[in-house]
């Protein structure tokens, strides 16, 4: 993926799930053909498959364990978000936080098959700890406003810019990204001047009225 | 689905996933056509919505989560079960177990949006609990027996005829599945003669140099 | 232990946790003595063998793992709770919930020790699952009156009375707590009425004033 | 603790829990006071508080939740141990994996308390990762050794190594041990050569015919 990007996790709502959900992801692969906007999407993991069929903008898992090819009912294993035409994965997002050895794992397997790796933290500390197991993204995001009408940018400027500046020197090769909250282009904007590769935000757009123009609007702030 | 039944758990082999996955899918499709042989999957989970799409057997989910739609990123909804086409879904496999609460609530979850659901039990006490949440099917796997070469059928017939016979009288609307090792369908006929409704089977299929072949062998035992 | 009877689960409150949490035990202690009334406690677990050295009363584990004797760090044995002194043990609270087939595997292996079991439930459905594994109680919490300032008894009589009922055909050798929200004498013997064996409590006694007056009126109720 | 130091990890072996467990530590508590030599026990954590009564050598947990105080029924609270007269307490145990979040927040809070924490990890990744938190020790143990009859130090000294190298470099306050396999004097005596700060051991002491003997062999190489 091309940087400054967009990332829509699409969460599980209503809107998300099913043919409504492909439908928000064919507005997502619009905008960004429009646009040429890098835009990625993370649809409810069983409408992977059937995304990457209908959309031409990058697929992300929302989850991935660390199990090697076998007898793992009902989990995520790298290679099948690969066989399904995924070019990546969220890992350890805050709604689906993994062990410290899985997050490790996850990452080095993901590495080793080539997929993207976008790893959330919740804080300063957390997010150089992910960065040394050297993912393509870490994507902080304070738990408390995830979902929440406020912008991090806003809200908490200073640990979007500390990571920032942190894993620059730490890790330099890994992306940052952040977004809890974010809503708007002037947030993105925002997100960039503090040094970060873009954003990761779901309920912003998935809960719109109109996710095309939201999306628009995202956009015009890269 | 209609009883006695085959129902396949693909789990995550390498054979399970992507475009070879969906092609052992559509093996099954066409041994249910050519036998009218009720059988079900359960493909990986991002090849689900894809997977309806391609096939007219039921599908099944091979995990589900209670979470309601929303904020549950990585999550996999009974809603978003359903919007994908899902006909149901495996509940507390013994490679994904589940907490007891949380066994409860899919099945009821699973009840109210009309999707079967196929508990997974490790024993008889297990087995009896669960089958007064009321779901579909509880499917009695003794773990130690799940993989192997040896039917459940001849290693432990007893906990076979033991779930059947407690289930008829506890939770009489109940059927029961059992499946660990079943290979062939002399296994399957001795399923069925031991008082159940079906098996529920994964690696004597998806490893197998012939899966067609299997099928076949196994659909005979009906 | 006696029936009725009050269970007080003493959490990990600032007080019940080292010597302040010992004191409250010596309370409980006393007021058993002084009364004659079958009160049993749970403290946190690091100081349970030495609340069994200081009190006569029956002390539970507030959580055990399935686990065998031997290399699991951090877990909490049947083994261990009995060697330390316990009588019985608390499974599968709302504050830690266990997998369907260990709540099963608790039971079973506390029983072969001779520790009794308290399995507490979320539900009506759950606690007859529950009652098919045959602990000594189901102690039946809906989790959102947990913690709270009204008591179950009032709250809900419907699912005190209709669990009580509902085990006593099922299983009739299984006893039924209760206790969400339970502060006075006049729950306890709502309690009773309703059909339970007793109450399972916590912060009413433990975050009291006068945590001996609490319990006094308590013991008045059976 | 001073170091270079031995940790035992008494695990819950049937040798490990109640008055038995007990007679362990005095044992530890006796060669320490006879050598002088640094040595910190883990004992059950159903017997801490009472450990502590009866020993004066550190005592540490077995594992921490980063729970606050309140109702966490079953969990191990930083306040609890500390209440209970630990000194510190390992964290993330091969046996007891925790979420990477849960790793970060429990050094933090045990740091706030004054409490020592040993952070346990699979590879150097994890080490580097856990060393940024800013733990007393970080402990690499490589999961397929611990237990075993061959010592880290002779079957991968590259590992022990390359983790004291690296977190001298990274994080040069935190200190660092290892352990799996570790027997003898010799062991502990290359563990310190390799550059770490003692060890963490279990079964080679709680399993030896003559604890004693392991013991005084093992300080023999400090």
């Amino acid at each position: 993926m091309k940087t400054p990007a967009i990332v829509l996790n699409m969460k599980m709502y209503d809107q998300s799930v099913g043919p409504t959900g492909l439908e928000l992801s064919k507005i997502c692969d619009d905008v960004a053909k429009e646009t040429g906007a890098p835009i990625g999407i993370a649809p409810p993991l069983p409408d992977l498959a059937l995304t990457v069929k209908e959309v031409d903008i990058p697929v992300f898992g929302q989850h991935v364990d660390p199990n090697s090819p076998g007898g793992c009912t009902g989990h995520i294993t790298p290679e099948s978000l690969k066989a399904s035409g995924a070019v990546g994965t969220l890992v350890n997002h805050s709604e689906r936080r993994l062990l410290m050895a899985d997050v490790e794992a996850d990452v080095a397997r993901c590495k080793a098959l080539g997929l993207d790796t976008i790893v959330c933290t919740n804080n300063l500390a957390v997010s150089k700890a992910a960065a040394l197991f050297e993912p393509t993204f870490v994507a902080v995001e304070p738990p408390e406003l995830i979902g929440g009408d406020i912008s991090v940018t806003s809200a908490d400027p200073g640990i979007v810019s500390d990571t920032a500046n942190a894993l620059k020197e730490l890790a330099p090769n890994v992306k940052v990204l952040t977004g809890a909250g974010v809503k708007n282009g002037k947030d993105v904007a925002m997100a960039i001047e503090l040094g970060t590769d873009g954003v990761l935000l779901a309920s912003g757009v998935v809960k719109a009225a109109d996710p095309r123009a939201v999306l628009l609007d995202l956009v015009s702030g890269l």
